[in-house]
C-alpha cells in the first residue's frame, strides 16, 4: 500500500471529477479505497480461515503449517520519485523499503522479492547498477533475497514494482483491525523527518539549473539536521525488528506502517477497527533533525509530523495493561517508541487535542491517489 | 518471463546502440538476457539447495517442507497490448494468463496472485472492472486466489504487473537447465494461433478509423479459423494441467513455455542446458484454424509457428524411453503432444531440417525489449 506526498505534483485526474451524476461512480468520487472494495468485490471469494486478503499492510495466506504475507508495490518516475532527485542507490534502497515495511507492519519476516524493471532508452547501465546496489544492500541487511523477476522497455517513465513475501513467525501475524476502545495508540521512532527531507530537496531542486542529481552533499551550509532529514527521506529503514518484536509479545491488537501520512493511516486504522481515534499534539515524536530542519525549511514541525508519510514507522493500538510489556520489547531492538494517543468507542471520530487541551476534528492531510 | 511480438511496435531503444565503445555495454548491447545477468551479479547470494533464482520460467524457494514457485510479469498499454484493440476482460484475462502459464513452465500449481494497477485519468471504472472480470474468470479457472495489490495514478499509459506464487506439489518441479543430448523435444498444443490473431487485429485496426475495440465479434465476413485466431490472442489458456501431469511423471529433463517464440525460446533452453537444438519444420504442430488464417492473411503458417511468441504452449526436452509415458500423462489432459525436434550434442547449434530433409540454420526471429 504505497502512495506518497510527493505525489502532490501530479494532480492530473481531476477532470475525472466532472463525470455525470447518476452514472457509476467516477474514480475520484470513489477514492483508493473505494475502488480497491469495488474491485475486490469482483474477484472469487477464496480466502480461508486465517487469511487476510486485499486492505491491509499484506495479505496473509495459509501454506500447509506455515503463515505467508505477501505485498506489492509500484513505484512510478515522476509520481512517485523523481530521478534528478533521487540517486539511484536510495531509489532502490527504497523501493524495496516500502515492501519491507508492510511486512514489519504485520510483524512478519521477509523472505524474498520480485522485482518488475520498465526501463527507458536514456537509463544507462550505470544508473541500473547503482539502483540495483542500493536494493541489494537493504535485501542482504533484512534477509531477504532477489530472486527474480521481468525487465522490460518503457518508452516514457522508469517504474518499478516489487513484490515482497514474507513469513508470520508461528502463524503470529497483527493486521489493522484489531484495535479496541480504550487501547493506547502508539508508534516507533519519530515522524516528519521524511517529509521535511523532501521539502529540502525540493527547494534545493527549485534553486537549482543544473539538472544533476540533488543529494545530502550538495548542501554543505544546510544544518546537520536538514541532512538527517534528507537522509530519512532517501533510506527509510523498515521496522522489521520492531514490528516483530512487538508481534511476539500477543498484545498488540492492531498495527500499520505510517506510509500515507499520520492523519490518513489514523483514518485507515479507525475504519478497519470500527473505532474512533483522538490523538494528543504535544505527544508527537519530534527528532531533534526535525526540530531543526523545520524552522530551515519555513515549516511547524508539528505539521511536518502530522502531514508526512514515507516515515515507515509502525502504529500500534496496545491495551493499557500490556503498554509496558510491548514497550519494552519494541524498545529493546533500539527503537523508541511512544504514546501519542488513544482509540475511542466514537466510530469514524478522529480528534486532535491541541497542547492547550481543546479538541477538534483532526483535518486529513494525506494524499490519496485518486482524489484532487 | 514477458515479452511478445507485439513488442515489435515499439523500436524506440535504438538509440542506445549509438553509445560510445569503451565505456560499459549499452543496453542493446548486452541485451535483456545479458543485463538480467549482470543485474544478478549484484544481488547478495542466498539461494539454498534446491533453490532457483533469476533466468528461468519462475524463481524456486523452499520454505520448510513447501517448494514454492514464483513469477512476476509487467504489461504496458502501446508496449504489450492496446487498449484500442483489446477488450478490458481479455486483457485481464492475459494479464493473469502469461504468469500462470510460467507457474505451468514448472510443474506448479498456482496458489495466488497479487496485482499493481497503474491507472490513466482516462481509464474509467466500467474499463477497470471489465478488466478485473476477465482477471477473476481465469482466477476461478486455476484456483488462483487474487489476495492483494496496489493502485496507483499513471499520468501516460496503463500498466500491469501481476505477480502469481505457486507450489510444485510434492516438491518436485522441471526447470528449463536439465535438456540432455538424445532428449525428444515436444510441445503441447498448437504454434501461431495467436500471432495470427494479432496480424487480423493488426490489419482490421489499420483498416478502422473507429479508434473503438477491436473484437472477433468486429469481423463477420473472416473465415472462423481467423476468429479462432483471435480468440486465443485474447484468451491463451494457461496449460497448468499438461505442466503438472509431465512433472508427475518425473521422467521430463526440462520444460519451458513458448512465450517469445519458438526460435527465441529453443535458444534459451539450448543455453541454459548448455546443449543443441534440431527442429523439423515438418512436425510443427499447426492448427486447422491457423491453416485456413495464414492465407487470408496472406502469411506463410510454418513461418507464423516459428516466430509466434503468446501461444502459452508448452516445450519439453523428454529421453526417448520415456516420450511414451509423458505423452500418455499430458494427453489425458486433454492437450495435444507433438515431438518437434531432438536435442543435440552441439551447444549453441540450433537447426532446422526442412521438408526435403535438408539442414540450415533456424534464424532467430524473436522479440527482445533490448534490441533493434
Amino acid at each position: 500500500m504505497m502512495s506518497g506526498s510527493r505525489g502532490e505534483r501530479n494532480r492530473e485526474p481531476q477532470n475525472l471529477a466532472a463525470e455525470g451524476i447518476g452514472k457509476a461512480p467516477s474514480l475520484s468520487e470513489l477514492g483508493e479505497f473505494g475502488l480497491i472494495r469495488r474491485l475486490s468485490a469482483l474477484l472469487p471469494e477464496s480466502l480461508r480461515p486465517g487469511e487476510v486478503g486485499i486492505g491491509d499492510d499484506a495479505a496473509v495466506i495459509r501454506l500447509g503449517d506455515r503463515t505467508l504475507l505477501a505485498t506489492t508495490d509500484a513505484l512510478l518516475e515522476g509520481v512517485h520519485f523523481r530521478r534528478d532527485w533521487t540517486p539511484p542507490d536510495d531509489l532502490g534502497w527504497k523501493a524495496l523499503a516500502v515492501n519491507l515495511s508492510d511486512i514489519a507492519a504485520m510483524g512478519g519476516e521477509p523472505r524474498f522479492a520480485l522485482i518488475s524493471l520498465g526501463l527507458t532508452a536514456d537509463a544507462d547501465l550505470e544508473w541500473i547498477e547503482s539502483f540495483y546496489r542500493g536494493m541489494a544492500d537493504l535485501a542482504r541487511e533484512s534477509e531477504c533475497a532477489v530472486i527474480g523477476g521481468d525487465t522490460i522497455h518503457s518508452p516514457d517513465r522508469i517504474y518499478l514494482n516489487l513484490t515482497v513475501i514474507g513469513e508470520a513467525p508461528e502463524g503470529r501475524y497483527v493486521t489493522r483491525s484489531g484495535a479496541r476502545p480504550g487501547d493506547r495508540l502508539l508508534v516507533t521512532g519519530a515522524l516528519g523527518e521524511s517529509l521535511a527531507g523532501y521539502y529540502a530537496l525540493k527547494s534545493a531542486g527549485e534553486r537549482s539549473d543544473s539538472g544533476g542529481a540533488v543529494s545530502e552533499e550538495g548542501f554543505p551550509a544546510v544544518p546537520e539536521g536538514v541532512r538527517a532529514c534528507i537522509r530519512k527521506h532517501f533510506r527509510p529503514v523498515p521496522r522489521l525488528n520492531a514490528g516483530r518484536a512487538a508481534a511476539r509479545t500477543g498484545f498488540v491488537h492492531a498495527m500499520m506502517d505510517v506510509s500515507d501520512g499520520l492523519t490518513g493511516d489514523v483514518r485507515h486504522l479507525a475504519e478497519r477497527s470500527g473505532v474512533g481515534i483522538r490523538i494528543c499534539l504535544a505527544d508527537l515524536p519530534l527528532s531533534d533533525a526535525l526540530r531543526e530542519a523545520a524552522p530551515f525549511l519555513g515549516k511547524d514541525a508539528v505539521d511536518l509530523a502530522l502531514a508526512g508519510g514515507e516515515d515507515y514507522e509502525l502504529l500500534m493500538a496496545v491495551p493499557p495493561k500490556h503498554v509496558e510489556a510491548v514497550r519494552e520489547s519494541v524498545e529493546s531492538t533500539g527503537v523508541p517508541f511512544t504514546a501519542i494517543g488513544v482509540v475511542t468507542d466514537r466510530p469514524g471520530e478522529i480528534v486532535q487535542v491541541h497542547p492547550d487541551g481543546q479538541e477538534s476534528p483532526l483535518p486529513l492531510r494525506s494524499w490519496d491517489h485518486f482524489r484532487g
